[in-house]
């Protein structure tokens, strides 16, 4: 269907798709027609799309294209879409820098009629050398040399940079907006902010979804087929970790056997300390991903979440011990239940904390499926004391 | 100790800490030291400090403050420090409407030797007009008036607008920085894209710290006892979800007396459907922060996160069988807890997806506590297959 219809109406659908399912549409269709819808959307959204074509198909219609988009948009595709290069504009205003005040403003006459962010300065080799101040230019008599106005040793960043440690360097600045060098200092664009303000907000919802082992670029609106190829794999461990907790309640089955109650409580001790476990983890990676958590501060955050687990474990053990009591009648369940809970909701804390802040420590993604990891400590740890204690005051239970 | 250290060397190192830890500090000083102090550190941070102190020590600080420090720090506070006010520069450059271009220039040379972001022109009453183009003024007459060149229609916020929105704002838009209004239309700040960047990346990880019942404004380095007042409340939530999760294990006490194996497995089935459903939640979670989930989507989205629950489920159920035939050898175990595996995992996925969808349709929070429902939703039907599939075949089971 989508053949037939006319590209200027495709073209901005596409635009507001997400770039991996309009390429999966342009996978479909023909170069000639990919080309022609690819001149209808915007130069950042069709390398993002292009992306997701493979290279042989991405060239058919780099080629059918005309020669002025094309060449834009391979430059857009030399660099990573989650990199400086592969968020930047490509069309900044550069002065050389040996021009005069009244060649500069020239310069700007020529320049397209689009926002100025701030007028780069160049050597003749095309190497930033500084910035300059549109109120200096406005203010200076026409025959000044502009050298005399740039202001130098200015931060820049590699083209190949990560968008997170993009964001992470504005928001430590003050900058409007950051040039981009290549390896040889050449300036090849600059970052706005609003791409960097969702570059932030992406890369936050990412480690969340990576947590949970989702794939970190997975959309609500990706493919079902997407979807079973990211998570599976960590559906998997998560399988395996079960496995092995359930190995631990295993080893007590006489005992439920023996006391079927124990059974029906279990799930409330691996619960409670689970979601302790996860609120801990939440703002430990909220922490290490906005710098909050420095290294000789580590040791500290542990403690602080071993501690908020006790206190909350305290105060969780003495209802759910109430309520035990009020519904089997039995002191002892409730005692077991109770400092299972004190001892699990502790342990808990301490590995939410632990966990994220070990995985960074070893230079892996803190994010990567650390909820997956911090069930399996919750579940054996909360299976292991709960049923542990009933074995130790067995002849009070039965 | 930090009564006797010199403000030069704390006032840096207040800057540093989070608000709440400095204002925590500031509370148990003197308010002659407390002053001193907030002189040192930038006007932002001191109102965020200002923000903890209890209202009549706030005043007391800032008596002791000189003049125009307080009254900048009294603006500041006047607006929540999660609002486009909060989170404002006040000092901005204004040009009155009825000026010509030479005029405007002088009041630029006026102007303090700070970045200028766009040149807001406002009327007599104070009341934003629009925004001049510096390159507009530099290739204009000295006689031109400027009123021939101002951008009207652009785009302000007012002053209580939330920073969710406010980053929306600018990321759908291509803005350098946003001017603040207040009621009566008047420029009150300009919004640098530093912060909303800072603020972006904020909110993500808040919804994330409210979807497990976490505080949203909690940091790694809140005392513990924020972090147990803002956590408790929900744990004991969680707690009451896991008696009724409980209770429904409790129905079949009769079946686990009789076959043991059940109990020992019931976290399995628990286990993946909460880990499914969590990534379920997490992938929604971000469409609806980031708006790629629209109103007529979401039907969709529910849907896909069902089908994605059940082709994953078939594939976890099929090892799962596999693993419980060679543990236990009794057919009918492997496939019912095959069959509970794909029913809860389908359900898990549907769930995920369906409850910040519908907190969001009831104008509600989509986070808050989304982790803790889901979790529910999970263990209870997770509970219900696997122990009623068990009840079904218990002829072949016993």
């Amino acid at each position: 269907m989508i053949e037939s219809l006319d590209p200027a109406v495709v073209g901005p659908v596409l635009e507001r798709i997400n770039p991996a399912d309009a390429g999966a549409i342009l996978d479909r269709l023909g170069h000639e027609r990919a080309a022609a819808l690819l001149g209808r959307i915007g130069p950042k959204h069709a390398a993002s799309v292009l992306q997701y074509l493979d290279p042989a198909r991405r060239d058919e219609a780099l080629a059918a294209l005309d020669a002025s988009k094309a060449g834009l948009l391979r430059d857009l595709l030399r660099y990573a879409p989650e990199t400086a290069g592969g968020m930047m504009e490509l069309q900044v205003v550069t002065i050389p820098v040996d021009l005069t005040v009244e060649e500069a403003i020239a310069v700007l006459r020529r320049a397209p009629r689009q926002a100025l962010y701030y007028l780069y300065v160049t050597d003749r080799q095309g190497k930033l050398v500084g910035v300059l101040n549109m109120r200096d230019l406005l203010l200076a008599s026409p025959g000044d040399k502009i050298s005399g106005f740039v202001r130098t040793g200015i931060v820049s960043v590699p083209a190949y940079m990560d968008r997170e440690e993009v964001a992470e360097l504005m928001r430590q600045h003050n900058f409007l907006a950051i040039p981009v060098v290549d390896g040889e200092g050449r300036l090849v664009g600059v970052l706005r902010p609003d791409r960097v303000v969702s570059a932030a907000q992406q890369e936050a919802f990412e480690d969340m979804q990576r947590m949970v082992g989702a794939g970190g670029d997975e959309r609500a609106t990706s493919p079902v087929g997407a979807a079973v190829r990211k998570r599976l794999p960590w559906l998997l461990v998560n399988l395996l970790t079960a496995f092995l907790a359930a190995a631990v309640v295993g080893l007590f089955e006489g005992i439920i056997a023996k006391v079927t109650a124990l059974a029906v409580l279990l799930p409330i001790v691996a619960g409670q300390s689970g979601n302790a476990g996860a609120q801990a983890l939440a703002v430990v990676m909220r922490g290490l991903a906005l710098r909050e958590i420095l290294p000789d501060t580590m040791r500290r955050v542990v403690f602080k979440e071993f501690a908020a687990g006790v206190l909350n474990g305290v105060i969780v053990a003495a209802v759910t011990g109430v309520a035990v009591l009020a519904w089997d009648g039995r002191p002892m369940l409730a005692l077991v239940i109770g400092l299972a809970m004190i001892l699990s909701m502790a342990a808990a804390g301490a590995a939410g904390a632990a966990i994220p802040i070990v995985l960074r420590r070893l230079g892996r993604d803190p994010a990567q499926s650390s909820s997956i990891f911090l069930t399996t400590v919750t579940d054996i740890v909360g299976f292991a004391t709960f049923l542990g204690f009933a074995v130790l005051f067995a002849s009070r239970l039965t």
